[in-house]
């Protein structure tokens, strides 16, 4: 049996497993490494942290989805280490030497030094982070329905997000959605229009990577829904009790960070060229400078395009991930690697209450056509067949009653890293 | 304004829930408290466990059940203490006066003092239970799936269950379902036929709270397949790798243990009068013997009926459930509570893989009608129309299909408290 060259994938989001699922049938065996069973659809774990949506609904088994390729072997583990020169990486328990890697670790919340925000600040980077803040909001919720105290009762019902990105701008307009509708039927002894919504956002605009009438009319529509949307003011720092801010403090139960990322790596004994955000300076077939049998894609490489960077988006990883397989396959051949070049098929944000906002070619579009567009691309990359049912049924069902219907806060993921007012009941 | 009574309800399952709903429009205001903020449906949680059903599916929030009744309030909380002379429950924030009690805080495991069983062995009380045995069962076939030795194989790939009443029944069932299904297809390094399943019962037949004959149906069903069923057999102890039984040893990397409940209860700092498993024995009219304005309902109540115990299901608690908020709207009337009277419509037990038992009346049924009744009941049972429909789809998609869609290993939940083999990947 001759030795086939083994390439590792490492991190099954959009960026790996489609690198692994355009190696389908190359003649390498490819290992595929995530620390976790699935792959997450980031896109929507919004609505998971917003009861829109359950978890299992924007998770999808990855064996499921390389089932049908003898070459593709998945394996379940967390990778410590990898070592460029020697060629292999390091999990919990083993060392798996490689021929060929990709790097697709993705990205982890960054900081940027602001004193308190790693504690007590919650983020939304995956399931686990979408159902802690599902839970500490349902949390406030329940602690707000028993609170006599009118300051403190206004505290728990006060929601800062810092970060007037996507995920910053979805968010607000999720939680609009949430208590506009049938849930707050749920609370009697609770006004929910008493929630505070405080979008904190450090630049003149919201939504930066999209043309600046979006990011305009963003603002527009979330203040009109409600949303206090509060440009060109920086965090200081983040407390038990809420924000300091450019101009003052903003009292809050629930503070979220959605105001930067920086690349997850593995830890490495080699010095190789890294960009902004910890990310790797690659080369534009996104191979590293100086492994060629080294590729890094998705949040984990830095790759500009007419002088600038890429955005972070699914669709550049998607892309980057076809562009690796086929510079694999090259490479297997004992040809040259290919350029990487990004084709922006269009953009689209979804503001929340029938609201997005997009650009697809030159033209730019706002409103509930965006927002139906949003939905639409979305069902349509969302892996399997059944969780595009079960998504579209809980769509028709959230948006025709106002309902938001996964409202449960499980015991096992609500110890909180935020000190808590205590409950005090009224006998 | 006149002060109403307050009902405090400790316990939102069957019973607890039951007895609040039934309060409804009652003169008195209803206080129902929970430490979770939502009603589980436990006779469907093995299909959680086994991957068929979402753990949202099984559960319903509390607070939109009641949301209709303006005298029925929720609280989110766990009760530590009852005080019954001095009339208050006591959670971790507040103390909360009553002027009638309903203790419905159910049950947990009850290992019998064999040793080992409380660290090595997993068990199905709630729907944490749940999702944490979904994922030890799936984390052991990514072992198995990268495991060389085959002695140790064969040890993931062992499942060893304790008890042989319904919830083992159910349990070794929707395994061989699980391993018969389509999930195999994600393991294809793996032969999943290879996979043991021991069922071990201490008595001398299945089901003991049915009638004989259905008892060694269900044995003779589950051996055709492919169960090893041990009747008569005792657990001596619980290993990190498996059993210690009457005749030696059984080796398993998974151990579930259905074999016994006892009471949940508060601490009291009164004596009252127990029966077997920590229950309270209560009045025909499930008054506490002591105190009058305490019932005791569910698995937290010793009931005999025509010379016998209750058997514990979920049909007794509702009408529990109903009983007593009959009895206290006599109270509130000045009036005398009466006895409890449980009407048993017949009872059903699934084995899966198109087969049940059952009695109905005196007809004793066996095979797929009994499987078909027993899930259409569960189905009509499920409290909300969201989760009937997603429930009865995901059947659907099951049965057709053979899959087992909730393929999930969620980290947070993955720290198991038995000690794994480590995983060796051959280079």
């Amino acid at each position: 049996m001759v030795e086939r060259p083994r390439i590792v994938v490492v991190g099954a989001g959009f960026g790996g497993l489609q690198a692994a699922q355009s190696l389908a049938g190359a003649k390498a065996d490819v290992l595929l490494i995530d620390r976790n069973s699935y792959h997450t659809f980031i896109p929507l774990i919004y609505q998971v942290a917003t009861g829109q949506l359950a978890p299992d609904q924007v998770l999808y088994p990855v064996r499921t989805i390389l089932r049908r390729s003898p070459n593709l072997q998945f394996l379940r583990a967390t990778v410590r280490r990898v070592d460029l020169a020697a060629q292999f990486v390091e999990t919990e328990t083993a060392v798996i030497p490689y021929d060929y890697l990709v790097l697709a670790t993705g990205c982890k919340p960054q900081f940027m030094g602001v004193p308190g925000a790693d504690t007590y600040a919650l983020t939304l980077n995956s399931v686990e982070d979408a159902v802690a803040l599902r839970n500490h909001l349902l949390l406030c919720l329940e602690q707000a329905a028993h609170e006599a105290d009118p300051g403190r009762r206004q505290a728990l019902l006060s929601v800062a997000i810092v970060g007037g990105g996507p995920t910053g701008v979805e968010l607000a307009g999720a939680l609009v959605e949430l208590v506009r509708g049938r849930m707050r039927r749920d609370y009697p002894t609770l006004d929910l229009r008493e929630l505070r919504l405080c979008l904190v956002q450090g630049g003149d605009r919201l939504l930066a990577d999209l043309p600046r009438s979006l990011g305009v009319y963003t603002a527009k529509r979330l203040r009109q829904l409600g949303v206090e949307v509060r440009l060109q003011t920086r965090v200081h720092e983040v407390t038990p009790t809420g924000l300091k801010i450019d101009d003052g403090g903003l009292t809050a139960g629930t503070v979220i960070w959605t105001a930067g990322l920086e690349a997850t790596t593995p830890q490495l004994p080699q010095a190789i060229a890294t960009a902004s955000k910890h990310k790797w300076a690659v080369l534009p077939t996104l191979q590293v400078q100086e492994y060629p049998n080294v590729y890094a894609i998705g949040d984990v490489a830095y790759v500009e395009q007419n002088g600038r960077p890429l955005a972070g988006v699914a669709p550049e990883a998607l892309q980057q991930g076809v562009a690796v397989a086929r510079n694999l396959r090259l490479q297997l051949r004992g040809q040259q690697p290919k350029p990487f070049r990004y084709f922006n098929k269009g953009r689209l944000a979804i503001i929340g209450c029938y609201s997005g906002v997009g650009k697809i070619g030159a033209i730019p579009l706002t409103g509930w056509l965006a927002w139906l567009m949003w939905l639409g691309v979305h069902l349509v990359y969302l892996p399997g067949y059944r969780n595009r049912l079960l998504v579209l049924l809980n769509w028709l069902y959230s948006y025709l009653f106002g309902d938001r219907p996964i409202r449960l806060i499980h015991a096992s993921t609500s110890q909180l890293n935020r000190t808590r007012g205590s409950v005090q009941r009224v006998p």
